[in-house]
């Protein structure tokens, strides 16, 4: 032990302290939903707004049964005064008999409310832009007649017996002094949810957390939160809004949405996963996410974006050596998130110049050879010999650890090999079998 | 004015209130460096462990001189121990004297520094595991032996006259005593950088802020964040840490990397363009974004994610009606980041369902056809009728509208339309047109 660098050296008790997760919700935010969450499920409202797409009525159904089966708790809906089968398709939607609650999303404006109460959904969430840009180029209301709208769709809604959210629009960008009198103003008249939308999708985490830690000392009802992801922070401020105490997040399937979307449903399972793996097991069916994706990705004509968390090809691939190795010791080392829950497998890839000793000696156990470690690294200096010279693929990986040992074997009857090892040419052809399985992962 | 509701009216100077960025660094934020952040730029080594990656001489070369253009500030390298042509690599990378300072990143060890200090770098990121995981799975080392392994490497890169980083691996899940103390011993023999990664991509924003707080009261030297992106949080992360005083991010284009990468390039200056525009736009070339995400999209052999931030076919798409509207007056209503800052342009989508009177106007106006607001109204219901049975194109809607407005022309010599109007389908080919249009942008 050294005394210069001033290290008190502590019992190394690895089992105990691994057990504790860092990444868990912070005890100090003590008003904290990240355990106890919902999810508002728009892919069929925010999700229609997407550049690509357009939902038939059969794959409306299709996809509104896939996220009740998912176990989502809301499914949100286009509003019924967008058109006349947007109507009957949130019509039909609410006669499913889902265990997801309904709602559909109207403009503050009582036409809106009236055709919305009558389609049999299970609650009204209402919006209105409340930023000076919106205020002047929108609606071009005041806050006054925000208000006074407000009070009376509210009203009206409550007065039908079902539930009802009020949400601003561009929250960030209103007067912190106007978003609170209105948010106070309709939690008293009682609504279900009061809702923060980043609109534009430039808010922050730290800002998130601020805005809901303040209305969340002003309103009584639970806090829910939409944000768009042009700035990529969707999901980290989904999060952080539940640590600061907001219960319930929209997402949608892939994130699609206005522009280039909202906080997308896998990654923030991914996320919540991260922080408290109990409760997202207990209440969702993760194993589904993928066809999920591949349902709605299919409806949009989008493909998977490959860095996709959870479901990106590459999400459970581990390439540099140092990774490999630690990897085949323990998953845990650089996973926090155990593809197995996903119903996905890990793939340790061998098969290039970074590759180490340790992955290409679990390879050579795959295969029944025997090698020493001794032998495992030589051979694997041959690989990434061949690996700087080209793009290498399983077979060609596979030929050189036989041909090494089939040397070994038969060390009189055959010279030794120098340089590069011969690799047959015929089986370039079957890359794709690396590929196909890095896609399927 | 209601007095009932509490509003106090005040005057509405919409001109002057926008002028403000409440997206912009928070003053309170005293250590921030928000704006007045580095680049260090790892497509050519953590984007070298991406599951697709190989690069040959030629494509690093031609990644290397793109990034110099765009501005970052360092070019991180494949260990030169990796294998014997990524040391080539890297000394060829280091002769082609570019704007950028070139670093290459080993383990913790002599073996590995005495490689690199003569490949002609300008600096040496040293990385090692100090979690109890890869302690225990990966290296083996106990804390003490790390710090002499750091200490030897260091004097001895420093001896060279180049810069040198000391970075942790898997920090949040390491021992924050122990953090702190191997910091501050490197910081103590001098350091240009420390560096904190999230290897396993599980942190989350307000964690991120609190470490790099603390770290930045033991420090004196620079602090470096490393984010991966498993749970969707790595640009959040990157953007909350220099909030807490890191001053370099590392990113590679497109995020690739391990399993699904971490902070991208592209995603990462939205977040700070619209933090601080002046500051990104007087730095770095962003027009040139799409331009490199091509480049490093075709060698890795992906496609640019559908909702990538910047670059998606459809982050500058607006389609909702409100939306549509909203931009066609002012488009700071529902974009923070200007499409013509990337060399972008903005879509309105108006061939859908969703889409509003106004976005419609809009396009009677480009098509030159003379209609009152009335008459826009109309044909806006025509046209959402037709979009309530098929997807509808450009051609789709142009058809509608000059059918409307011949029929207004020509009163006495046509029957009045009714039900769905007559789209000729020899136009339905030309559905692409609208996809291309979407795809440029």
């Amino acid at each position: 032990m050294s005394a210069t660098n001033g290290f008190k050296e502590v019992s190394e008790n690895f089992s105990h302290n691994i057990q504790q997760n860092p990444y868990g919700p912070n005890p100090a935010d003590y008003l904290s939903n990240v355990g106890s969450f919902q999810l508002i499920e728009s892919t069929l409202r925010e999700g229609e707004q997407f550049a690509n797409a357009f939902f038939d009525t059969e794959t409306k159904i299709k996809i509104a049964r896939a996220l009740d089966d998912f176990g989502v708790d809301y499914i949100e809906l286009t509003s019924p005064v967008a058109s006349e089968q947007s109507r009957k398709d949130c019509e039909a939607i609410c006669k499913l008999g889902l265990k997801a609650k309904i709602l559909t999303h109207i403009r503050c404006h009582m036409d809106d409310a009236r055709v919305a109460v009558e389609t049999g959904v299970d609650g009204v969430d209402v919006v209105i832009g409340t930023s000076q840009f919106l205020r002047q180029y929108s609606h071009g209301k005041d806050m006054n007649y925000i208000a006074q709208s407000a009070i009376e769709v509210i009203e009206f809604v409550k007065s039908k017996g079902i539930e009802i959210r009020f949400s601003s629009e561009d929250s960030f960008r209103s007067d912190l002094v106007d978003l609170l009198n209105i948010y106070r103003t309709v939690d008293k008249i009682g609504v279900n949810r009061v809702g923060i939308a980043d609109t534009v999708g430039c808010a922050n985490p730290r800002q998130v957390y601020e805005l809901v830690r303040t209305l969340k000392s002003v309103v009584n009802c639970e806090i829910e939160c939409h944000f768009h992801n042009d700035t990529g922070c969707a999901i980290a401020n989904a999060y952080t809004a539940l640590e600061g105490g907001a219960k319930l997040i929209d997402v949608s399937v892939l994130g699609i949405g206005e522009r280039n979307g909202i906080t997308p449903l896998g990654g923030l399972m991914a996320r919540m996963i991260a922080a408290d793996r109990d409760y997202v097991l207990s209440k969702y069916k993760v194993h589904k996410i993928r066809d999920l994706e591949n349902l709605v990705a299919e409806a949009v004509q989008v493909n998977i974006p490959f860095n996709n968390p959870i479901t990106g090809f590459c999400a459970f691939t581990h390439k540099a050596g140092i990774h490999a190795k630690a990897i085949l010791a323990n998953p845990s080392t650089y996973e926090i998130l155990s593809p197995s829950d996903f119903g996905l497998t890990r793939y340790i890839h061998f098969a290039n110049r970074l590759t180490g000793w340790n992955a290409i000696k679990s390879r050579v156990d795959q295969l029944n050879l025997n090698l020493t470690d001794a032998q495992c690294k030589e051979v694997t200096e041959k690989i990434k010999k061949l690996g700087d010279v080209r793009q290498l693929n399983i077979d060609d990986v596979d030929s050189i650890i036989k041909d090494f040992h089939a040397d070994l074997a038969t060390p009189a009857m055959r010279p030794t090999t120098s340089g590069l090892p011969k690799v047959p040419h015929v089986l370039e052809g079957l890359q794709e079998s690396e590929e196909k399985r890095a896609k399927l992962n």
